[in-house]
Parts: structure tokens; sequence; C-alpha cells
């Protein structure tokens, strides 16, 4: 299949729907973003675009027709959206009963559930990381620090654990210090777990010195990369270092990292290190 | 073996241990409080007692064996001790090398391995279900509410989940709603998980209306019940009710439940279930 039309950017929240746009430009790539509204920011309102309400499915399938997309991909964060508040539009009213269907499994359900939905009105769903594969993690630390013998241990535990957690739809990411995995991430998110990891620091639950824990992030065995990629950017070196870790791990070439530069330049800083294991080392 | 002298209560915080020394003291049995400075509360202070410091092995041990205790049952939270601040006595310097390796483990193993090093100084340690087993929690529901069909099944996904994870000694609980996983406890503990859902709940990042999710808390495959047995009471119902859930439920048997009227009464105000479910039903 060749390229035609250009890219459809279906953005929620964050840095990785521009960061995506820009790389799509460089490749001289035309972009036409969707904007879901009260999720994306205004980041992307520079290139052609139009806003459109989580439901408004039919409008989201007119509008990128209109634009000639058939390409699409989804990039940036999507706070799960309330079927309670949502109003759908008649094309989204046509697939509401598959997404309430969805909605009674977990993300991954949901999301591949959403993937079929779009390629079933003839567009081809792409990863952001088949589009832009610069902005992959690479294998090895990305800043001056790397992870000792002993932390390269606790990172294939935690990858272990997230692998035993695949089938239940719950935790790309834990934190583990000295053997121990002190936290699962669940609806609250990396971010959110990070913050916990930092109270429980603060409040003397969690006994070690700071410099002591690792965030590892991996995909689920079974998680479809082309909707749900795990990422990391600033913002998650910021609270690693908030949190007292030492260090971040995650799979290269199956996590985006937004800001390469500036990740390496905050992990120096803070004393931590990034670093990307490969796919096939879990043991 | 027969029951000889009385039995000795190594209290953590809470008022499980109080509730063991009641039950054991209405069975005719005399009972000797070890209370951990900074973790027990003064409840046990009624009863022959003495306070020891968490690294006062060697005091604890002479105080045990002074007291004519044989058995012991340690008992009540224990909030994980810090080796960089614990003052060890001569005893605990000599167990201090074991203690150190132990740390390097999760829960199961430290608890596991300050079992043995009781053992081999003579003591018998028991399970507070052992001693007391009118503590444990019956099979079916307590109070007026059962759990539905849908929610039997949540609660056999979640049981599994934490099946999956039991080797990696993380997450005797889970909250779960309509086939979704959206929390597994970590080293913040029951009330720590189950004050995150609430938050998540007040900012709409669980989406499910109000009595949607259960709290379920079960022991991992290899958990040892005499020294790490999962627990509620009425501060698990509180919490649960304000995280929005509609029930609890825990494997009978396997769990102890504090002042049991009480957290029936609480359940019936708040429209919660809580349930014992029974050992063999894991899918």
């Amino acid at each position: 299949m060749s390229e035609t039309g250009p890219l459809g950017i279906i953005a929620g929240a964050g840095s990785f729907p521009l960061a995506l746009a820009r790389a799509a430009t460089a490749q001289g790539r035309p972009v036409f973003a969707l904007l879901l509204k009260g999720i994306a920011g205004p980041d992307l309102e520079a290139y052609p675009h139009a806003w459109i309400g989580i439901g408004q499915f039919g409008a989201m399938v007119a509008q990128a027709k209109k634009a000639g997309c058939r390409d699409l991909v989804l990039i940036g964060s999507l706070v799960r959206p309330n079927l309670w508040t949502t109003v759908p539009d008649l094309g989204g009213l046509r697939v509401l009963p598959d997404i309430v269907r969805l909605f009674r499994g977990g993300d991954d359900h949901l999301l591949r559930g959403i993937a079929g939905i779009f390629e079933r009105h003839g567009f081809r769903l792409l990863g952001a990381h088949e589009v832009a594969p610069e902005l992959l993690m690479p294998k090895g630390p990305l800043g001056a620090l790397r992870p000792s013998e002993a932390d390269e241990e606790d990172i294939a535990l935690a990858r272990q654990a997230i692998a035993a957690l695949g089938p239940y739809d719950v935790g790309q990411g834990m934190v583990i210090g000295s053997r121990r995995i002190v936290a699962v991430e669940g609806a609250e998110g990396t971010d959110g777990m990070l913050d916990r990891c930092a109270t429980m620091l603060a409040a003397g639950r969690l006994k070690w010195p700071r410099g002591s824990g690792i965030l590892v992030k991996a995909p689920k065995p079974e998680q479809d990369r082309r909707i749900d990629m795990p990422a990391i950017g600033p913002g998650t070196v910021a609270k690693a270092a908030a949190a007292g870790l030492k260090g971040i791990a995650v799979v290269a070439g199956s996590t985006l990292v937004v800001d390469v530069q500036e990740v390496i330049r905050l992990a120096d800083r803070h004393g931590l290190f990034v670093t990307g294991v490969s796919a096939g080392e879990t043991p």
C-alpha cells in the first residue's frame, strides 16, 4: 500500500501528538489533526485540523475522509472517556453498541476494538513508531549514568511481574527497589504511581534512602502497540526524581520518548539513569 | 505439644492485637504482650507487657522467656522497619546479618525469615487464626447484601490476577469493576489503595458510577499465614465506601475480621456487601 494523503493524527493529551506532527512534517508528509475536544491541547492548531468530540465518530470519519486521509495514528494520552456524559453523533450512535461492549473489558480490549472500527471504515491505523521511528527509545542508556548489575536484576524481576499481569490488562509500569516491588501501575497511570512513591517516601513508608528505586515500564505481552505504546518524557524523569528513584528502564524499540534531549538533561541533572532494555531480555 | 505458659503477643499497630488478647483471655489463656515501640498502640498495656524496640531481638527473647512464653503470635500491621535508624541490642546484632539478607527480598521473604529466627530460639510461632479462629472471616456474606453474578466474575478475575502476582511478593489486594482492575496494592497497603480509588473517583479518573467497584483481598499463594494474614475491619469498610465501591470480597478462613458487628453495621449502612469466598473457588 502506498501512502496517500495527509497523515491523520487523532490527538489526545500531552506532547506526543505535536512531536509526531513535527516528525511527519520533517519527512515531507502533510498532517491533518483530529483534535479530541476536552482532551487535546491547542499545540496542533497550527496544522490543518478539526476539533472533534470523542463520541462524534461520524464527524471524525467524515473529516478524515474530506481531508483525504487514509492513514490514521491515535496518539497522546486518552483519559478514559465517560460514557455517561459523552454525546454521540449519528455515526457514534451506530458504533455505540460496539463501544459499550468494548468498555466491559480493560484498556487493551477497548483500544483494539476502536482500531477495528476505524479499519472497517476503510482507514489504515498505524502506530506512531511506524511513522516516526525516531521517537522510539534506543537500546542502552540515554544519559551519563547506567544501571548496576543489581539494578539489572531488579529490572528483570519487574519485567517478569509485568508479564505475569499481562493477561489481566493492568500494569505497564512498576516501581522496584532491592528486589521488592513497591508500586504497580493501575488506572492512576505512571505519573500517579510516581506521585504515590513520592508520598510514601516523604511519609517514611518507603524505607530506602533517596536514589534506590527504579521505574520499569514494559508493554504488556498482548498490547497492540499501534494504539497504546508505553511512553516517557521529561515529566516522567522529573516525577521519578521527586519519588527519590535512581533510574528508569523501558523496553527499547517499544517505548516512545518525547523530547529526548530534555530527558537526557534532566536525568543527568537529577542523577538518574534512563535506559532502554532489549525486548528479548525478559527472563 | 501442649500449650505452656502465657501466649506471647508481639504486637504491631492497629486493633488486631487487642482483639487477639481478648480472645485468648476469653479462652482462659493468659497473655503476655511484647509491644513494639513506635508501632504498637497502648491498648495492651492493660495486660502484662513489655515495650521492646524492633531491633531489640535479645530483649524480646529474654522478656518472652522470663514471662514463661513458649507460643508467640506476631499480629498487627508492621510498618517496614527502617534498618538505617534501628538500634539493635546484642541479640539483635547477632541476628542482624540474617535480617539484612532477608530485607533484600519482599515482605514474605522477610517475615518467613523472622519466623525462622524465633523458632531457632525455641519458640513456637502460631498464627492468630490458630489461637482464635473466631477472628476469621466466615464463608458467605456478613451483612444484608451479597454479590451479584457479575460481581462474582469480577471477584474471580481479581483473584486470578492476585495469584499471578504471587511469585513477586506484591499485592494481596486489588480493586476491580466491570472486568477491569483499576488498582493493585503495593507498599501503600490496602488503606492507601482505597484512598487512591477515592481520589481517582473524585477526579473523574474512575468513570464508574458510585457503587461499582469491589475490593478483593486474597492471600498470596506462598504466604505464611502465621505471620501475614490479610485482614479487614470497620476502617476497611469506611474507606471502601469513600472510594464508591459496592463490596468487599475476602477469602473465608484466611482473612482476619476485627470487630465483626461493626463491620456488618457499617456495610449495611453504606450499602456494601462484605463476603467470604471459599479458598477452593479460584478458577
